[in-house]
């Protein structure tokens, strides 16, 4: 799948993944009305009203992304209802040439971690068959467990040929308080940086890893050291836009071949209808439209990535 | 539920965790012919197959032990069925009076990590209502996005009187790759545990923290430490059986009071019969009564540690 994403991305122009990160208080009204009035006030009208939300954004943008990344504790909050509504979302997204980067941040040992990746990546045998319990192309993996809870997510994908992100440094303020420390002068997220190169090693597509890295738009300078100690391994990139992140900041994460690198935008772009400028033109039943505009913003802005 | 938790293991006599963490290979025939036979040899099949196992070994052990700990990552690989089974499975053991800790390690960061929780111990808010998606009462934290993840799961706790267990040295041999790490001579998983203690102080209960910790059964030395680092928060101890803990190995991980850890066992008990000294006593037929024998002997065990 790396090989399709980086496809992907050139085809698209675009190193751009939309967050599918729905919160009910996101969704237009009439979306979730109907979602109601057909299934009730609970968790399936809830789920249906998720997935609706998603179809629009997904139809609206699709044609202009490589992929999508639904943050699976946005489904997992409504049960069970909720996870067929992230299934739904991925069977969708796929059904329009899109790769799925499954955010779900897990990390286990052993069986533990290759039943995780058998479920959102792999297969499940029963019997004389095997069924895909979900349906995506990548995942994202918490490496706090080390190679024991690593390595079975990479067997894994190296059967499907999926791929994984692996949390190096994380977008959000305290992600320091752990993953800053310094080992001999060696911040811990450039230890784990050096493993996700060894580990990336082991599963290499034409150009790059299946196994990639997570690292925020918001430390743009940590971005720069990393990228230099994981030259082949895709760097996902969570934080522009709602978390502070702009283009210009993006630079460090790609390499010299504009590759690398493939920025996230979830509520930037989910939730553009409600705010400025999107708001003054797009009103609620626009929220897809707004969504659109909202990408062909931010590719624009990406641009300044690039500028030397 | 910490108080209550603490009330079970002192009624029962028994500071026991059971792990029910099915595996189908793991499931005697007859049962998984009878599931395939109801719902076909499908994701519902497997599903089916897995909650009548576990409810056999609720049944012959409840009244022994305190706990029950579903390693979700087993029911995830099968899906929407799956994650039914898994429900099932936490209702009914609650309905035999076990506290339920739900081994998910989560982490994730601000509303994401709140959706976890929301979905795992509290409840969505749909229209005026609300409803429970699981029913945990405890869950498993992953620490490595730092403090904005960990903290609205403890928001999520505090209203739902809810506990959780955080990731600080877990009992995998590779757990010290990124654990172990000594920052100014300080291993990181001291780092963690003192946060672990901190967080904990803000959600109390009477003797003990809601907030707890893991430590692996297999690093009794660093057990001793981390028993002094967070006096009041409670350690669950995976690592004890199959992964080679034995009882005289927890002393150092209990208070004098004779409490302050839970030590699980999921394969040792779920799959005693098919180990010795139980496969010669018990058949495939009578699994659940050896996992009834094999918690009496772990029980019996245990009070190893608290040999002067």
């Amino acid at each position: 799948m790396i090989n399709e994403l980086v496809k992907n991305i050139k085809a698209k122009d675009a190193p751009i993944v939309v967050g599918l990160d729905p919160m009910l208080s996101y969704i237009p009204e009439f979306i979730v009305d109907e979602a109601f009035a057909a299934y009730g006030k609970n968790l399936a009208g809830a789920a249906e009203a998720i997935w609706q939300y998603n179809k629009g954004i997904i139809d609206a943008t699709y044609d202009l992304i490589p992929a999508v990344k639904p943050q699976v504790a946005m489904y997992e909050q409504f049960g069970i209802e909720g996870m067929k509504a992230f299934r739904r979302t991925c069977n969708y997204a796929k059904s329009k040439g899109l790769a799925i980067i499954g955010d779900i941040k897990r990390g286990d040992i052993g069986s533990t971690s290759e039943a995780y990746a058998i479920g959102h990546v792999g297969k499940v045998t029963i019997g004389d068959h095997s069924f895909s319990p979900f349906v995506e192309d990548f995942i994202t993996v918490n490496p706090y467990l080390g190679s024991d809870g690593v390595k079975p997510f990479i067997k894994v994908c190296k059967e499907e040929k999926k791929g994984m992100f692996i949390l190096v440094k994380t977008s959000n303020p305290s992600s320091g308080e752990f993953q800053d420390q310094l080992v001999n002068g060696t911040p811990l997220y450039e230890i784990v940086a050096k493993k996700v190169a060894e580990w990336g090693e082991d599963h290499m597509g034409d150009d790059y890893s299946y196994v990639g890295a997570v690292v925020g738009a918001t430390y743009p300078e940590m971005g720069a050291a990393l990228r230099k100690i994981m030259p082949k391994n895709f760097i996902l990139v969570p934080g522009y836009g709602a978390q502070g992140g702009t283009g210009k900041d993006l630079a460090p994460f790609f390499n010299e071949d504009g590759l690398g690198a493939i920025v996230n935008s979830s509520r930037g772009i989910i939730c553009a209808y409600k705010k400025a400028p999107y708001s003054e033109k797009f009103g609620p039943e626009n929220y897809a439209d707004a969504s659109r505009q909202a990408v062909l913003d931010m590719k624009e802005d990406l641009k300044n990535a690039f500028v030397k």
